[in-house]
């Protein structure tokens, strides 16, 4: 159980302290928020599927720091436009289950690419 | 609080069901983040701080679906390689206070983007 | 004028001579692609627009940098896939022109956000 | 050889048509090639490298608007902020020919990857 407004808490003080609230519009945090995402994607971009299932220590470590920065940037995004992000997730859970019923989607790739568009 | 554990075992066997975990290599769930996350920013691009703060009903729809996308991708490479999310997200709180110290890191845009690199 | 072919025959060489043929498959080219992309965003991200437009020396030289390294993956990418890049800007321009006649598409940013999607 | 100059004129002449000037700042422009960036990759993310050399035309029609795409936000960025862009280039393959010796940089996955961060 991940304690979601404890650390959005967390979050808006240390943004406050440091008078960095005028900075952090919903804008500039998915400015953030895709770069973040694509240091992680960094880690990877040279890799085969195979090799990027077995990262040596010093790559799950970044791994795990560009993880934490995604997450950071999404709870404070999801706080300063007061979205509940667990209500959000459930949501799409349920749309994708109408949009990808178990027999149409089931084990392709071709397909599933289009599937996802 | 946010049972991470029941929706990454949502997630689990959503992919289990249709034969995706074969496409969800950490390499190319990483993609898929970094898609998402430019889904996110699209809604923002060309909307000034002040309208991004000020969005309408159909965009913050769009929003709390794409941060929803980015929630289960994050979550599910968590997942995928055994990751603890709040775990990374506290130590990366640590580093950061570290970091910026509230005396230098203290309003300056300039200054903060360098801070940040 | 510039000479794409010179240039992309020269990436060609500069890759073969480092046996990276084998990394630069299209999916790497699109990722490393979208990898820098983010990295010329990075140097805007907290600034607003009008800081945006009155950048320093040294972080138009980042732009410099980020700019040739997408430049770069965009010209190798069309090289590996056989696509003409100057034959495919004209299409996209035509193609722009249908869809965004002068008379709708002037001057008001919601409606251009939903143009572009 | 590409007329570029011929190119930016055309971009510069359709937004200013459309009023979209005030748009386009440099931070807006490095976020729209950005998720243009993510288009491209989007079309590649759940193949493997071997599909990703075999697109079928559907598939190559979409890389191919999204490459243009890029294309354009490329160039109308640098028109915007007067970089040279063939200049840019040429300077940046001088830098990674200083920074990657044919010796050391030699077909090896992971030492390429930590070489180019």
């Amino acid at each position: 159980m991940m304690d979601i407004k404890g650390i959005q808490q967390k979050l808006s003080t240390f943004s406050k302290e440091r008078e960095w609230d005028q900075f952090h519009t919903p804008k500039n945090l998915a400015a953030a928020l895709s770069v973040e995402a694509s240091e992680l994607l960094e880690v990877f971009q040279w890799l085969t599927d195979d090799q990027s299932r077995k990262l040596d220590k010093a790559q799950v470590a970044d791994v795990e720091e560009e993880v934490a920065d995604i997450a950071i940037y999404l709870l404070r995004i999801c706080d300063v436009m007061n979205i509940n992000m667990e209500a959000a997730i459930k949501n799409k859970l349920d749309i994708n289950a109408g949009k990808y019923p178990v027999e149409t989607a089931k084990g392709n790739a071709t397909k599933y690419n289009k599937r996802i568009k």
